[in-house]
Protein backbone atom coordinates (compact mmCIF):
# COMPACT_ATOMS: atom_id res chain seq x y z
CA UNK A 1 0.00 0.00 0.00
CA UNK A 2 1.42 3.39 -0.70
CA UNK A 3 1.83 5.85 1.97
CA UNK A 4 -1.40 8.31 2.19
CA UNK A 5 -0.65 11.56 0.41
CA UNK A 6 -0.04 14.60 2.68
CA UNK A 7 -3.04 16.78 2.88
CA UNK A 8 -3.52 20.51 3.82
CA UNK A 9 -4.57 19.08 6.90
CA UNK A 10 -1.29 17.91 7.69
CA UNK A 11 0.10 21.32 6.31
CA UNK A 12 -2.18 23.09 8.95
CA UNK A 13 -0.93 20.72 11.43
CA UNK A 14 2.85 21.04 10.34
CA UNK A 15 2.43 24.95 10.76
CA UNK A 16 0.74 24.92 14.20
CA UNK A 17 3.21 23.11 15.75
CA UNK A 18 5.74 25.77 14.61
CA UNK A 19 3.61 28.20 15.54
CA UNK A 20 3.53 26.48 18.99
CA UNK A 21 6.96 26.46 19.03
CA UNK A 22 7.03 30.43 17.74
CA UNK A 23 5.08 31.28 20.51
CA UNK A 24 6.66 29.65 23.39
CA UNK A 25 10.11 31.34 21.95
CA UNK A 26 8.29 34.71 21.71
CA UNK A 27 7.41 35.08 25.03
CA UNK A 28 10.67 34.09 26.34
CA UNK A 29 11.97 36.60 24.19
CA UNK A 30 9.70 39.44 25.47
CA UNK A 31 10.56 38.61 28.58
CA UNK A 32 14.19 39.44 27.99
CA UNK A 33 13.55 42.36 25.83
CA UNK A 34 11.23 43.87 28.21
CA UNK A 35 14.11 43.35 31.08
CA UNK A 36 16.74 44.89 28.51
CA UNK A 37 14.91 47.84 26.96
CA UNK A 38 15.80 51.16 27.71
CA UNK A 39 12.47 53.52 28.19
CA UNK A 40 9.92 52.60 30.47
CA UNK A 41 7.21 52.08 28.05
CA UNK A 42 8.86 49.73 25.82
CA UNK A 43 9.52 47.59 29.25
CA UNK A 44 5.65 47.95 29.71
CA UNK A 45 4.90 47.11 25.94
CA UNK A 46 6.73 44.04 25.87
CA UNK A 47 5.43 42.98 29.70
CA UNK A 48 1.88 43.30 27.84
CA UNK A 49 2.74 41.40 25.02
CA UNK A 50 4.17 38.58 26.80
CA UNK A 51 1.11 38.28 28.91
CA UNK A 52 -0.75 38.43 25.96
CA UNK A 53 1.70 35.22 24.25
CA UNK A 54 0.43 33.42 26.83
CA UNK A 55 -3.37 33.51 26.51
CA UNK A 56 -2.21 32.98 22.65
CA UNK A 57 -0.08 29.82 23.67
CA UNK A 58 -3.46 28.70 25.03
CA UNK A 59 -5.51 29.47 22.16
CA UNK A 60 -3.14 27.37 19.96
CA UNK A 61 -4.24 24.11 22.59
CA UNK A 62 -7.34 24.82 22.14
CA UNK A 63 -6.51 24.45 18.50
CA UNK A 64 -4.37 20.86 18.73
CA UNK A 65 -7.77 19.61 21.10
CA UNK A 66 -10.38 20.76 18.80
CA UNK A 67 -7.72 18.68 16.15
CA UNK A 68 -7.62 15.51 18.62
CA UNK A 69 -3.87 15.76 18.75
CA UNK A 70 -1.08 16.44 21.40
CA UNK A 71 -0.37 19.83 21.82
CA UNK A 72 3.41 19.26 20.35
CA UNK A 73 5.96 22.49 19.22
CA UNK A 74 8.43 21.38 16.14
CA UNK A 75 11.16 24.09 16.62
CA UNK A 76 10.68 27.31 14.33
CA UNK A 77 13.82 27.79 13.27
CA UNK A 78 12.38 31.15 11.75
CA UNK A 79 11.63 32.81 15.33
CA UNK A 80 15.07 31.19 16.75
CA UNK A 81 16.60 32.97 14.40
CA UNK A 82 14.47 36.42 14.85
CA UNK A 83 15.08 35.73 18.85
CA UNK A 84 18.67 35.32 18.28
CA UNK A 85 19.06 38.89 15.76
CA UNK A 86 16.65 40.65 18.41
CA UNK A 87 19.37 39.10 21.62
CA UNK A 88 22.53 40.58 19.34
CA UNK A 89 20.73 43.79 19.59
CA UNK A 90 20.72 43.80 22.84
CA UNK A 91 23.59 43.13 23.28
CA UNK A 92 25.94 45.23 21.17
CA UNK A 93 23.77 48.28 21.76
CA UNK A 94 23.15 47.50 25.36
CA UNK A 95 23.01 51.65 27.04
CA UNK A 96 23.29 53.32 24.08
CA UNK A 97 20.59 55.50 22.62
CA UNK A 98 20.07 53.36 19.78
CA UNK A 99 18.89 50.21 21.72
CA UNK A 100 15.51 51.13 21.63
CA UNK A 101 15.10 51.36 18.24
CA UNK A 102 16.55 48.03 17.29
CA UNK A 103 14.43 46.16 19.77
CA UNK A 104 11.59 47.74 18.10
CA UNK A 105 12.42 46.43 15.26
CA UNK A 106 13.42 43.46 16.14
CA UNK A 107 10.02 42.98 17.96
CA UNK A 108 8.24 44.39 14.78
CA UNK A 109 10.08 41.44 12.37
CA UNK A 110 8.67 38.42 15.33
CA UNK A 111 5.25 40.28 14.58
CA UNK A 112 5.00 40.33 11.01
CA UNK A 113 6.53 36.69 10.77
CA UNK A 114 3.39 35.93 13.27
CA UNK A 115 1.12 38.27 11.53
CA UNK A 116 1.54 36.51 7.88
CA UNK A 117 1.30 32.72 9.73
CA UNK A 118 -1.64 33.45 11.68
CA UNK A 119 -3.51 34.76 8.44
CA UNK A 120 -2.49 31.53 6.53
CA UNK A 121 -3.33 29.17 9.33
CA UNK A 122 -6.98 31.18 9.58
CA UNK A 123 -7.58 31.04 5.74
CA UNK A 124 -6.87 27.40 5.80
CA UNK A 125 -9.14 26.77 8.57
CA UNK A 126 -12.17 28.39 6.89
CA UNK A 127 -10.83 26.27 3.96
CA UNK A 128 -11.43 23.01 6.04
CA UNK A 129 -14.32 24.00 7.16
CA UNK A 130 -13.15 24.80 10.81
CA UNK A 131 -15.08 28.10 11.60
CA UNK A 132 -14.27 28.10 15.75
CA UNK A 133 -10.74 27.41 14.74
CA UNK A 134 -10.56 30.38 12.15
CA UNK A 135 -12.24 32.26 15.07
CA UNK A 136 -9.14 31.82 17.60
CA UNK A 137 -6.46 32.30 15.03
CA UNK A 138 -8.61 35.46 13.98
CA UNK A 139 -8.04 36.58 17.88
CA UNK A 140 -4.38 36.07 17.75
CA UNK A 141 -4.38 37.60 14.23
CA UNK A 142 -6.15 41.16 15.82
CA UNK A 143 -3.69 40.85 19.08
CA UNK A 144 -0.54 40.48 16.99
CA UNK A 145 -1.63 43.69 14.10
CA UNK A 146 -2.45 46.06 17.43
CA UNK A 147 0.93 45.41 19.01
CA UNK A 148 2.68 45.68 15.68
CA UNK A 149 0.67 49.17 15.16
CA UNK A 150 1.61 49.89 18.84
CA UNK A 151 5.19 49.15 18.12
CA UNK A 152 4.96 51.75 15.26
CA UNK A 153 3.28 54.68 17.67
CA UNK A 154 6.81 53.84 20.11
CA UNK A 155 9.18 54.04 17.37
CA UNK A 156 7.62 57.13 15.98
CA UNK A 157 7.65 58.62 19.94
CA UNK A 158 11.11 57.81 20.42
CA UNK A 159 12.29 59.94 17.47
CA UNK A 160 9.86 62.81 18.27
CA UNK A 161 11.10 62.77 21.96
CA UNK A 162 14.50 62.87 20.06
CA UNK A 163 14.15 65.91 18.04
CA UNK A 164 12.50 67.58 21.42
CA UNK B 1 39.49 56.57 25.55
CA UNK B 2 36.43 54.93 26.03
CA UNK B 3 35.27 53.25 23.48
CA UNK B 4 32.57 55.29 20.35
CA UNK B 5 29.15 55.09 21.47
CA UNK B 6 27.26 52.95 18.91
CA UNK B 7 24.65 55.34 17.37
CA UNK B 8 21.49 54.89 15.49
CA UNK B 9 23.32 55.10 11.99
CA UNK B 10 25.50 51.28 13.64
CA UNK B 11 22.02 50.32 13.86
CA UNK B 12 21.03 51.01 10.15
CA UNK B 13 24.29 49.57 8.82
CA UNK B 14 24.09 46.36 10.44
CA UNK B 15 20.18 45.84 9.32
CA UNK B 16 21.04 46.87 6.15
CA UNK B 17 24.18 43.66 6.21
CA UNK B 18 21.67 41.64 7.36
CA UNK B 19 19.11 42.62 4.33
CA UNK B 20 21.96 41.98 2.40
CA UNK B 21 22.02 38.54 3.14
CA UNK B 22 18.28 38.14 3.21
CA UNK B 23 17.76 38.74 -0.38
CA UNK B 24 20.68 37.14 -1.47
CA UNK B 25 19.18 33.82 0.38
CA UNK B 26 15.77 34.45 -0.77
CA UNK B 27 16.97 35.08 -4.57
CA UNK B 28 18.20 31.13 -4.18
CA UNK B 29 14.90 30.19 -2.52
CA UNK B 30 12.74 31.78 -5.02
CA UNK B 31 14.94 29.94 -7.95
CA UNK B 32 14.36 26.73 -5.99
CA UNK B 33 10.55 27.57 -4.86
CA UNK B 34 9.95 27.95 -8.46
CA UNK B 35 11.24 24.99 -9.37
CA UNK B 36 9.18 23.06 -6.92
CA UNK B 37 5.72 25.02 -7.18
CA UNK B 38 2.82 22.91 -8.82
CA UNK B 39 1.10 25.38 -10.96
CA UNK B 40 2.62 27.54 -13.92
CA UNK B 41 1.25 30.54 -12.35
CA UNK B 42 3.21 30.29 -9.23
CA UNK B 43 6.28 29.16 -10.87
CA UNK B 44 5.99 32.47 -12.80
CA UNK B 45 5.44 34.53 -9.65
CA UNK B 46 8.32 33.37 -8.33
CA UNK B 47 10.76 33.88 -11.29
CA UNK B 48 9.20 37.07 -11.24
CA UNK B 49 10.13 37.84 -8.10
CA UNK B 50 13.33 36.25 -7.98
CA UNK B 51 13.97 38.93 -10.35
CA UNK B 52 13.10 41.49 -8.71
CA UNK B 53 15.08 40.66 -5.90
CA UNK B 54 18.70 41.03 -8.01
CA UNK B 55 17.25 44.48 -8.44
CA UNK B 56 16.77 44.87 -4.87
CA UNK B 57 20.33 43.85 -3.99
CA UNK B 58 21.48 46.12 -6.40
CA UNK B 59 19.53 48.92 -4.68
CA UNK B 60 21.12 47.75 -1.35
CA UNK B 61 24.55 48.26 -3.17
CA UNK B 62 23.74 51.91 -3.76
CA UNK B 63 22.90 52.24 0.12
CA UNK B 64 25.79 50.67 0.93
CA UNK B 65 27.68 53.26 -1.75
CA UNK B 66 26.00 55.91 -0.22
CA UNK B 67 27.54 55.22 3.45
CA UNK B 68 30.88 54.60 2.05
CA UNK B 69 30.77 51.27 3.35
CA UNK B 70 31.98 48.41 1.30
CA UNK B 71 28.90 45.89 0.38
CA UNK B 72 29.00 42.77 3.15
CA UNK B 73 26.62 40.42 4.19
CA UNK B 74 26.39 39.02 7.30
CA UNK B 75 23.81 35.99 7.57
CA UNK B 76 20.16 37.10 8.38
CA UNK B 77 19.19 34.05 10.44
CA UNK B 78 15.82 34.54 10.27
CA UNK B 79 15.91 34.05 6.65
CA UNK B 80 17.82 31.17 6.81
CA UNK B 81 15.11 29.58 9.07
CA UNK B 82 12.16 30.95 6.51
CA UNK B 83 13.87 29.42 3.43
CA UNK B 84 14.57 26.17 5.65
CA UNK B 85 11.06 25.97 6.31
CA UNK B 86 10.02 26.38 2.78
CA UNK B 87 12.59 23.68 1.52
CA UNK B 88 10.91 21.21 4.18
CA UNK B 89 7.57 21.80 3.17
CA UNK B 90 8.72 21.33 -0.57
CA UNK B 91 10.15 18.49 0.61
CA UNK B 92 7.27 16.60 2.53
CA UNK B 93 4.73 17.91 0.66
CA UNK B 94 5.95 16.90 -3.06
CA UNK B 95 3.61 16.36 -5.43
CA UNK B 96 0.82 16.58 -3.22
CA UNK B 97 -2.04 18.93 -3.73
CA UNK B 98 -1.17 21.24 -0.38
CA UNK B 99 2.26 21.79 -2.10
CA UNK B 100 1.35 25.29 -3.35
CA UNK B 101 0.01 26.58 -0.46
CA UNK B 102 2.34 25.50 1.61
CA UNK B 103 5.01 27.37 -0.81
CA UNK B 104 2.75 30.36 -1.01
CA UNK B 105 2.83 30.38 2.80
CA UNK B 106 6.72 30.46 3.11
CA UNK B 107 6.82 33.17 0.65
CA UNK B 108 4.72 34.98 2.32
CA UNK B 109 6.36 34.95 5.66
CA UNK B 110 9.57 36.03 3.62
CA UNK B 111 8.22 38.95 1.89
CA UNK B 112 6.34 39.74 5.71
CA UNK B 113 9.93 39.67 7.37
CA UNK B 114 11.19 42.13 4.27
CA UNK B 115 8.33 44.19 4.62
CA UNK B 116 9.18 44.67 8.55
CA UNK B 117 12.38 45.76 8.13
CA UNK B 118 12.89 48.11 4.67
CA UNK B 119 9.71 49.70 6.70
CA UNK B 120 12.31 50.16 9.73
CA UNK B 121 15.30 51.13 7.38
CA UNK B 122 13.10 53.54 5.59
CA UNK B 123 11.99 55.39 8.74
CA UNK B 124 15.66 55.41 10.25
CA UNK B 125 17.17 56.67 6.78
CA UNK B 126 14.67 59.71 6.99
CA UNK B 127 15.32 60.10 10.69
CA UNK B 128 19.31 59.93 9.80
CA UNK B 129 18.52 62.83 6.97
CA UNK B 130 19.12 60.46 4.02
CA UNK B 131 16.28 60.92 1.74
CA UNK B 132 17.70 59.30 -1.46
CA UNK B 133 18.48 55.90 0.81
CA UNK B 134 14.72 56.37 2.14
CA UNK B 135 13.60 56.69 -1.48
CA UNK B 136 16.05 53.53 -2.48
CA UNK B 137 14.30 51.86 0.54
CA UNK B 138 10.65 52.81 -0.38
CA UNK B 139 11.10 51.46 -3.70
CA UNK B 140 11.74 47.99 -2.51
CA UNK B 141 9.17 47.60 0.15
CA UNK B 142 6.21 48.73 -2.31
CA UNK B 143 7.80 45.86 -4.29
CA UNK B 144 7.49 43.87 -1.36
CA UNK B 145 4.08 44.52 -0.59
CA UNK B 146 2.88 44.33 -4.02
CA UNK B 147 4.39 40.72 -3.83
CA UNK B 148 2.35 39.52 -0.83
CA UNK B 149 -0.83 41.15 -2.24
CA UNK B 150 -0.17 38.88 -5.37
CA UNK B 151 0.60 36.05 -3.03
CA UNK B 152 -2.68 36.65 -1.07
CA UNK B 153 -4.38 36.52 -4.83
CA UNK B 154 -2.69 33.49 -5.53
CA UNK B 155 -3.62 31.65 -2.41
CA UNK B 156 -7.38 32.44 -3.30
CA UNK B 157 -7.43 31.02 -6.89
CA UNK B 158 -5.98 28.22 -5.71
CA UNK B 159 -8.68 27.45 -3.32
CA UNK B 160 -11.42 28.30 -5.89
CA UNK B 161 -9.91 26.51 -8.60
CA UNK B 162 -10.16 23.41 -5.99
CA UNK B 163 -13.67 24.53 -4.72
CA UNK B 164 -14.98 24.36 -8.36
Amino acid sequence: MAAKEKTLEDLFLETLKDMYSAEKQTLRGLQKMSKAANSEELKEAFETHAQETEGQIERLEQVFERLDKPARAKTCHAIKGLIEEANEVAKEFKKTEALDAGLISAAQAVEHYEISRYGTMKAWASELGMRDVAKLLDQTLQEEKKTDQLLNQLAESRVNQQAA
